[in-house]
């Protein structure tokens, strides 16, 4: 008997955490502090949600099917402020629009490998991306990083052999939270195109960059799109989560066979979450930069919050984008910390044994804790709570 | 060098027929008839249209993610719905929400198969289906119908072996407009329970089916969920092609597995989608009696057209759902036919070749002409253009 395709992979994380606080009652005084999900829980502005609402009043085209790669607009549209965020010229032939950012790289994923190839993904990883390569038959080759999680290109190099397709890098960091250094980048472009194997780089966190400017210079490169898979999600940015869009960047003949996938699983991304992408890179720039500055203060009140937590034995190894990611001083496995964090703290994280292989002993030391949705006050809560644990 | 996933496949070919109509300029005295196409051209009706923009500008929840599977409230409605029209009792937790019917499938022949495994399809077989079991490494094991298009249980018997998982079947028939007779899906339901693989049974045009009732029993079957795996879209009777919105109904420990491919690929249907659905399906019952109404007299308007069509040579193989399949009477193959229709006759239509293995006998006699978005008036001017061919 054959192993499905699902069989080859473990249960989506986030659904396992949601079964923690089922049925849990939380006191009135101290609620549950849902630092799971990097996501936001706040709707977008109201502008765009009238827009929405006009969209699918008076468009028809709001409800129906469109092209595979996507609306011409909205890839027009990406591909300039590509262009300017960037500073190199990027065509709307060289992006498509995804149904998520998820489902960009898993249709990347099929275009670049086959039964039996091998990906080098550094460890933490995301682990959706984890779970398409174990689904799609592709060995994830485990790039372990330091304490700074930041991947060693020359250890990527010694891990390159005959069946790795690609490498990819998820920057900023999910879980890390770290912001990868433009070098360190184009260090892996180069890799990457000496072997002539794909670069991945999932951006889903790009415009919550603490840097200025273009956080690497891959697009300015000849021919980059015959390395360069470039991964965007319109979610976070603007809010749109449920709506399901997300892009990628390369090649046209890539996108050709990425066509072919996004077809049969999707047929097109939906109408309205296209629309609202569109009208929010056309008029919500000024907003997302008050998201951002609001974002890289919430990091600031981590990185404040942390002597008072490192007396305590707690490390931050990396702070960026919706996350920090912590080593915790117990002497307990991160995944049984988080269990307990729910009902003696009333905290919902996700343990660092997620973002890593079975039975690694880092993940059992680590935490990610996604900040993103909680201010000021609820981040000295969420501090108050971990300097009061005794385990 | 191993082939990737989506080279082991074909472009999508509703995409390819896009193409040959592109810079192709049509009289104004006879515009182009599209009959490729199994959507509809026009928007939902206006108060669905009217609740979508309340819960857009109201629902916070339309912008933010839902769970994996789908709403509970849309997948409670759907299990009620199931139920009331296959007169037996199906639950909510044995139903899940996908972004579309092809999504559906992709998910259900994820958590059944593995590399190397097979899957029985008749042909003429619904290209989406064939396009992800190449790019799953499932071999389609080719059951061939007959000039009825109906497959027989006895051949697909001599066809299971070793490796076969499941097998698919689409009623109303896709491409082939055939309604299959309760035994007949029935008998299927058996032989694979015999078997021990699963019975998959997308029932995208259900709500078209020119029968009163239940269309089969197999919801009514003990444990019916071991065996059967039933496919649903939304898309069709509520005019909602742009949201991606379709279900699956099976065991609730299958489901435990698709949610690992829904996460990775979706992490959840779009809110507006499921939103139109649940209310389309709470509102709209008598609307969509009418829509059926119209299409099953659109069918009768093909009938009453094929006997001067059968005088030029044409054969009407299957007619139902959105569908009529022909045999055409020209010494020529169908996807040069299909071609040529469009510059000699203004009609774009797909061929049989795109149904079929490649280089088939059968399929290139045959032609798919996607009658339901053209009224009595239209389908009069495609009977008189087809009429009308002298090659």
């Amino acid at each position: 008997m054959s192993i499905t395709r699902t069989a080859a992979t473990f249960a989506p994380p986030v659904m396992e955490a949601r079964r923690w606080i089922e049925g849990v009652t939380f006191a009135e005084n101290r609620p549950l502090i849902n630092v799971s999900q990097a996501a936001p829980v706040e709707p977008p502005p109201a502008n765009l949600r009238k827009a929405m609402a006009d969209f699918v009043t008076t468009e028809d085209s709001a409800h129906l099917y469109g092209p595979v790669l996507g609306n011409d607009n909205l890839r027009l549209e990406l591909a300039k402020q590509i262009s300017a965020h960037y500073r190199a010229p990027v065509e709307a032939w060289q992006v498509a629009i995804t149904s998520g950012c998820n489902q960009a790289f898993a249709a990347a994923i099929s275009a670049i490998t086959g039964e039996g190839d091998e990906v080098i993904l550094p460890t933490p990883w995301y682990f959706n991306h984890k779970m398409w390569l174990d689904m799609s038959g592709v060995r994830a080759v485990d790039l372990r990083t330091g304490d700074d999680l930041l991947p060693d290109p020359e250890k990527a190099r010694s891990l390159i052999a005959e069946r790795t397709r690609a490498i990819t890098l998820v920057t900023p960091n999910n879980p890390g939270g770290v912001e990868y250094p433009a070098e360190l980048v184009h260090a892996f472009y180069d890799l990457a195109k000496e072997h002539g194997i794909k670069l991945l780089v999932d951006e889903t966190y790009r415009d919550f960059d603490s840097r200025e400017g273009a956080p690497h210079d891959l697009f300015a490169q000849p021919d980059w799109d015959e390395t360069l898979v470039h991964l965007y999600s319109f979610s976070k940015a603007y809010r749109l989560t449920g709506h399901r869009v997300g892009a990628l960047a390369t090649s046209p003949a890539l996108l050709g066979e990425i066509e072919k996938f996004l077809d049969t699983v999707a047929i097109c991304p939906g109408q309205v979450g296209q629309f609202a992408a569109l009208w929010g890179m056309q008029n919500l720039s000024q907003w997302v930069a008050g998201e951002r500055a609001e974002i890289l203060d919430r990091r600031a009140a981590i990185a404040e919050g942390m002597p008072a937590l490192e007396e305590k034995g707690w490390k931050l190894l990396g702070l960026g984008a919706y996350f920090a990611y912590f080593e915790h001083p117990f002497d307990m496995a991160s995944d049984e910390l988080a269990r307990r964090l729910v009902s003696e703290a009333g905290i919902l994280v996700l343990p660092g044994t997620m973002f890593m292989p079975e039975g690694d002993e880092a993940g059992k030391r680590h935490l990610r804790i996604a900040f993103a949705n909680l201010d000021r006050a609820g981040i000295g809560q969420l501090f108050q709570r971990l300097q009061a644990l005794a385990f």
